[in-house]
């Protein structure tokens, strides 16, 4: 898919990164960038990442053939009820939100018939934000996860699945349910934790973190209100998450209360093989790797 | 201090990255290995990390100034009760483990009079393991904890930490007990939390994972043999960590099902915000920082 006109809401990080891959990427293409900050919008022009910007969603996604939400999760439900009025005939509306199943009810709800919802989940990302940390290449190699729902247009998902695949990225689907499930448990769980492992540390003991402490809780230096936004959006996939790490940690904790060598070696072993399994452009392209 | 004649007993990624830059600082010293794999020391021997290798730590150790455990942590009991009897008088024994209560209260009841004990904890190294991964730089910029008793001579100390310095590492001072927990907190438990992290997965997830899940799962990774003994040997102050990791997560939970998206957000920047404050240098000179 070549869309002749694509619009972004939301220019920071994913936003801009969008924009100047597509630039990069499907050179015919147009891009209109709208977003609550002018000084954003101006730096995603300056930057390439857009052609124009608009000051209202509607202006922005009148003339467009995709339209890209890449604002916070807490602000889609907001943006969407401005923009429906706007949409044209045949348009082709996707997002990058970290959560599915409510944005897609949303987007299913909202958007008139003659427009198609398909949610995109990209995986790449940072724990920084802004467009000043927008790149060309954030998503190459990086996996995106369509979720369809039986009211999904088959050629609008191809279309979307075309242009992920277009900018580099590799694509997979599945239900927005199971979507929040799966990433409740590889994503937010870990985010969560990451804060409460650092929230837990005496100063002192801050003091003395070595890279695997530093490395490890990378994630808790995410933006608070994008996090905690994604948290509330997926909660109950969530809180099922943070019971099966409980079981987890009872299990560990057990093995070492009654001095356990093997069982702990076990729960160890089993971590280390299964992480060596993990794919090796996990995030996308492997930049400087990280040294010892 | 610059010893006449270092014995590294161990030369993996830790002892044969202390070779490597006793080399390069500590150009007149004379270098001695010992390890019970005898291809691991022709490598040392090979890469420069030593000068000549010993079959017997007895032999390794007996015309030594400094003596460096550089094994795994298990093994210290064992490989001191053989070294004992061949430590010549004003010898100095120190080590590189992780856990510091039981190895300076090994080291100071199993080392004759002559000699002393002097533990270190070198806060550097790496998820891999061996000499192929030693470098010289592993040490430097990075911070040294010396775990001195009322039994430790103040002179054995300062060497030892003129030693370190000498490497270009930076030191600090704590109690045996007070590092186990402090450590406890900031890299045992992370690694023990990892591991449950990745063992809830399942296969899908794992398939999907991004670079903030690699990241925090790296130290996943490490040695089990290693880690269980690190985590038994640790085992009261890890349980304690425990303890207040599940306060934690316990408040957050709390916040997550009553939908409190202040007492979310708070949470989430008080971590955010700590984090900010590691020290950059965390450890070890910072090679290409990872991207977004």
């Amino acid at each position: 898919m070549s869309p002749f006109r694509l619009s972004i809401l939301g220019v920071g990080l994913l936003g801009g990164s969008v924009g100047l891959a597509v630039k990069r990427h499907l050179t015919t293409c147009e891009i209109v960038g709208y977003g609550h900050s002018r000084d954003t919008l101006e730096k995603a022009l300056r930057f390439g990442a857009v052609d124009r910007i608009s000051s209202t969603p509607q202006q922005a996604v009148a003339d467009a053939d995709l339209i890209l939400l890449a604002t916070p999760v807490g602000v889609f439900g907001k943006i969407l009820k401005e923009l429906v009025a706007a949409v044209k005939p045949g348009a082709i509306v996707t997002d990058v939100g970290s959560t599915k199943r409510s944005v897609v009810e949303q987007g299913e709800h909202l958007l008139p018939a003659h427009a198609a919802f398909v949610g995109s989940h990209p995986i790449a990302g940072s724990e920084k934000r802004g467009i000043d940390f927008a790149r060309a290449d954030l998503l190459t190699d990086a996996l995106c996860i369509l979720t369809p729902t039986p009211r999904t247009p088959p050629p609008a998902l191809e279309q979307v699945e075309s242009f992920w695949r277009a900018l580099g990225m590799r694509t997979t689907r599945m239900d927005p349910a199971h979507h929040d499930h799966v990433l409740a448990d590889v994503s937010h769980l870990p985010h969560a934790l990451a804060a409460a492992v650092v929230n837990l540390q005496a100063e002192e003991a801050l003091g003395v973190a070595g890279r695997g402490f530093a490395d490890s809780t990378r994630i808790a230096g995410g933006d608070p209100g994008l996090w905690r936004d994604i948290l509330l959006d997926n909660r109950d996939a969530v809180l099922s998450s943070l019971d099966r790490l409980s079981a987890q940690v009872q299990h560990l904790r057990q093995a070492l209360e009654r001095g356990d060598a093997d069982a702990l070696e076990r729960f160890l072993a089993a971590a280390a093989a299964r992480r060596a399994k993990l794919p090796p452009n996990a995030g996308g392209v492997r930049r400087a790797e990280i040294g010892p």
